[in-house]
C-alpha cells in the first residue's frame, strides 16, 4: 500500500463555528465530536480538518503564520464549465472573497479562484483533458 | 455529485525538479507533461500538484507568500506507529527537516511532522480512532 495519499487538509481558522459553516454550505459533511476543539469533515475523497490557526501552528512546532498568500491551493475539478460557475457562486453566497471570477484559462480549461473565510485559496475548474471518474475524483492513471 | 472534495492540493516549490523528486521518493507517481512548468504527480486519493512559487501566486491573483507557517497542513494517516517511523524516515532521508519527530499524542494516536523542501507542512500520523478503508483512504462514514 503506497504512503502517496493526502487523508486530511486541515486548515488553520480563526472561528471554528463560522468555518463549518461555510464548508457546510459546501457540501462538506460534518463528523466531528462537538466536545473537541478540532472539526472534520468528510469529502468524496478526503477529510478536511478546521483548527484554530494558533492551535494548529503550536500542534506543528510552528510560528502562527500571517495573512496572506500561504503558497498552498486546493483544487476542486468539476465536470464542466457549467457547474464551475455553480459552485463558486455557491461559495461566494456563503460568504468567500471572489479572488478571480472563473474564466477560460490559458492551458485551455476554464477555472476561478475564491479565498474562504479565513484566506485559503480554493481554485474551481474544469479541465477538459482530466477525466473525472464516476465518485468525482480525479485519476491520471496508473 | 458532490462538489465537496479536494482534487489537486498544489505547493509553490521554488525548484520543481528538486521538489518532484523529493516527492517521488515518497511514492507519488509522475504524470507530467515534461514541456510544461508545472507537474502533477498522482497518489492514492488525490493528485499533488507542483507549481513555481510566483507563478502560483501569480495564477490565484494573490501576491507570492512569505516563508513560514502557511495554516494549511497535509495529514497522511497509516496504518500503525510502525509504519509512521518508516514514512517519517523516509521522508527525512529525502531532505526533508525534522520538525516533530513522531510521538504519542494527547487524543490517543501516535503523530509527527516534517517539512518539505520549500516549507510545507506534513504531519504523519497513526490514529486507533480512524479506520481505513483497503485503498488506505480515510472514510469517517455517510
Amino acid at each position: 500500500m503506497s504512503a502517496a495519499r493526502v487523508s486530511i487538509v486541515t486548515l488553520g481558522v480563526d472561528d471554528l463555528a463560522r468555518a463549518q459553516k461555510f464548508y457546510e454550505a459546501m457540501g462538506w459533511k460534518d463528523h466531528s465530536d462537538p466536545k473537541e476543539s478540532v472539526r472534520f469533515l468528510q469529502g468524496n475523497n478526503i477529510v478536511l480538518g478546521l483548527y484554530g490557526r494558533e492551535d494548529l501552528a503550536k500542534d506543528a512546532n510552528a510560528e502562527p503564520g500571517k495573512a496572506g498568500f500561504s503558497g498552498v491551493t486546493l483544487a476542486v475539478n468539476l465536470e464542466s464549465e457549467e457547474t464551475v460557475d455553480v459552485f463558486y457562486q455557491r461559495a461566494i453566497d456563503a460568504g468567500a472573497h471572489p479572488q478571480k471570477p472563473p474564466e477560460k484559462a490559458f492551458w485551455g480549461g476554464y477555472s476561478g479562484y475564491f479565498r474562504d473565510l479565513d484566506g485559503h485559496y480554493w481554485e474551481i475548474a474544469y479541465n477538459p483533458y482530466f477525466a473525472l471518474d464516476e465518485s468525482g475524483n480525479l485519476n491520471l492513471g496508473a
